[in-house]
């Protein structure tokens, strides 16, 4: 399926700004012949129509990212196609590009699990499903493209009233929240939880979730973003200190639950902070993924870190250690139905105002490197959205003083250093594009 | 506490079949004089009033339970004085007995864990209790006696119409099942579990409140039980079976609870049939309990068959892990408002009916070896309860022939053998008197 990659100039304009919603085909075929050979299509097999998206070509850095056209996808029975109007970030698509997480396919392949859109084919006993359906869907990567196939088990319906900013930014981040705080975690008023990556988008989304039940929140995040938090998050904990006396000051037990998508030290510093019948929660092991490219030692590190534990240490203080990973429950352990439902529960809770996405920020398919270079250095608050639609950020115009390589190539340059050394140094970005928040269109 | 132990015979009557509820002095002034010196009171000090009580005089075997008078209890600020009419036998009281848990108090002390009774004195600062109230508690030790003081968070009302032995039957056995099952398994209908030890206790404390919210049980059992048991447990596992090809005939995913009060190899098993989403529970270790006496290579091996577990494997997995110890989180993690408020829950759910204790047998104090070696053996279904107020068997009238020692004797002997060689021989109990279920006073 990955055979005839056609880069696509990081600067080119995008297809549009508001892709119309045609048969899949005739979109394609408009922006297709500069990618299709000599440009003459054979008369029995016409032209395989093309779609932008974002590919990884191999496992590694930024470089590994890159926009290109790739064959519009085919459906298979159960399955519907869905034209994507945005595409969740998550840690976990680092965690792929660095191939630090396991059943990985092999490069070159369609990055990103989560994404919204309208429903444009539907598949041989597809029943739940119409062409124009607005709808989420987590496939198991081949999220961030302009079209993708997806099994109709793992695609959820959407109300007409919400846009695909912020749906993209509901599904993922609420299911897992929920079922961090209600299926696994059971709190109740007066419970309190520490909570790490406060910022992101599972934190952005616990924080509101524990607002609808009285849960004291403790949110671990870097310094600079705590003025920012301090509305959400009742006590901030700073990234990367020992907290531990901090919360005993206000909670002198401990608390009810943790909630870790860190890993690493953090394991046992959680355990220790549990309250009798506490809860640990592990949904993430973000800590692994540190630097431009995958760290041996980082990843070596975080497992080093890891106190593995007797069921009868767990006995002896009645403590819970739990593990959460959506992904693998819905791709390795067939649990669509289950998430399916917990989707339910977060719809409903949206319809009465009681939960509203925090989007950080969107960006062009183009940009999607600097979209997770901001991931990495865990500057975001909120969602970060991928937006097919959107015209990439404009690069500086003026060359650099005195030397004659012209811009890209300078960049393309910057890349391959700090992809070889493991340190990045992202460009600015000009904050009119970044912070722009497009009213998406909501059917 | 313990200097002055005056053994009473096995074979004497007890005080009698219903102890007046008069002041705590009078009572015991009344079988006192044959354990007080010469008998001659000093006028300034009073004889210190005595009762009879279950001695543990030292770790091992049946040999080192006895029955001997004490001192009464003494009762400090927030404690209270409880007369005791029913006290229940749990898997701890013989693992106790073994010294095979931790924070063991030096022998000799007074065993038990529960019981029910009558408030006969209110200690200073205690409020919600009145002389004469009907309650049950649950003291660190010396619960087996006549009379018990108990610190007032740890003594729990019970209604009018609940009589003393299903009292105790309720205490710790339902408060245990009610926890497993909705504080940390959180079951709902259509779940299925997995239970050990069905026939005890606990296990059917299990069942009933399985059955209030439609759960599928899975209970494992001795063989011989299965019969007995057709009617409470949806499917029966032969204990010392490996039974996990039954389960996934039944239910091929596995199941969402595995509650594991047995150890050992019984962990790995457990976690390998949770569903995805699943929880393993231990709540107990009682196969570190096998034989008359402690038995360090049982307990060793429970160690050594317990695999310990990565918060990163429960990660993949999506499963948890979960402790729970009922005795440590009264006495040295100080939630007895949690276990308070857990039992009012149970004590709700009786007064709908929705709950009835199994008793599986009440025994008199000088019976109390054959109880507990009952319970080792894994023969009863239900509660085994004590009651102070019963009469002792009746022993066997005629000597063993051809020998002059006397049957006393002969029994101690046996004990002493089987004591030392970590193998047991009980008696066969006369079914008329074991079996006999008298009925309790209701207040």
């Amino acid at each position: 399926m990955a055979e005839e990659n056609a880069p696509v100039a990081a600067a080119a304009p995008a297809v549009g700004d508001q892709p119309q919603e045609k048969p899949a085909t005739e979109t394609a075929a408009a922006d297709q012949p500069k990618a299709e050979g000599n440009g003459k299509a054979a008369v029995e097999e016409p032209p395989k129509a093309e779609m932008r998206a974002v590919v990884l070509t191999g496992f590694g850095g930024l470089k590994s990212v890159k926009i290109l056209k790739k064959p519009e996808p085919t459906m298979g029975e159960g399955e519907v196609v869905i034209r994507v109007k945005a595409c969740g970030l998550n840690f976990q698509d680092l965690m792929a590009r660095q191939g630090v997480i396991e059943s990985l396919p092999k490069a070159p392949f369609i990055l990103g699990f989560e994404c919204s859109g309208v429903i444009e084919q539907v598949g041989e006993g597809v029943e739940k499903f119409k062409v124009g359906d607005r709808v989420v869907a987590l496939p198991e990567w081949r999220a961030w493209s302009e079209l993708v196939s997806v099994p109709a088990k793992n695609v959820f319906a959407i109300p007409d009233n919400l846009n695909y900013v912020d749906a993209a930014a509901l599904a993922t981040n609420y299911i897992v929240a929920y079922v961090l705080l209600f299926e696994l975690g059971a709190v109740k008023p007066g419970s309190s939880l520490i909570l790490h990556s406060a910022g992101g988008g599972v934190g952005q989304a616990v924080a509101q979730l524990c607002k609808t039940v009285d849960v004291t929140v403790f949110g671990v995040a870097s310094k600079t973003k705590h003025e920012a938090l301090k509305g959400t998050i009742d006590h901030l904990l700073e990234r990367g200190s020992d907290y531990a006396a901090e919360v005993r000051k206000v909670s002198p037990e401990g608390v009810d639950l943790f909630l870790d998508c860190v890993c690493g030290e953090e394991c046992s510093r959680g355990y220790s902070l549990l309250k009798p019948m506490g809860k640990y929660i592990l949904f993430g092991s973000s800590n692994i993924v540190t630097g431009e490219t995958k760290s041996f030692f980082s990843a070596a590190k975080s497992w080093w870190q890891v106190d593995k534990i007797s069921p009868l240490k767990l006995f002896d203080d009645s403590k819970t250690l739990m593990g959460f990973n959506l992904r693998r429950l819905l791709f390795h352990q067939n649990q669509s139905e289950y998430v399916a439902n917990i989707f339910d529960k977060v719809i409903g809770l949206w319809k009465d105002g009681k939960v509203k996405p925090v989007i950080d920020s969107t960006w062009a398919f183009e940009d999607v490197g600097e979209a997770m270079q901001k991931m990495h250095d865990r500057k975001n608050i909120g969602k970060i959205v991928l937006d097919p639609s959107l015209e990439p950020k404009p690069k500086p115009a003026t060359p650099v003083k005195g030397k004659s390589k012209n811009a890209d190539k300078e960049k393309e340059k910057k890349e391959e250093d700090s992809s070889a050394n493991g340190t990045t140094t992202p460009e600015v970005s000009s904050p009119t594009t970044k912070e722009k928040e497009k009213e998406k269109e909501s059917s």
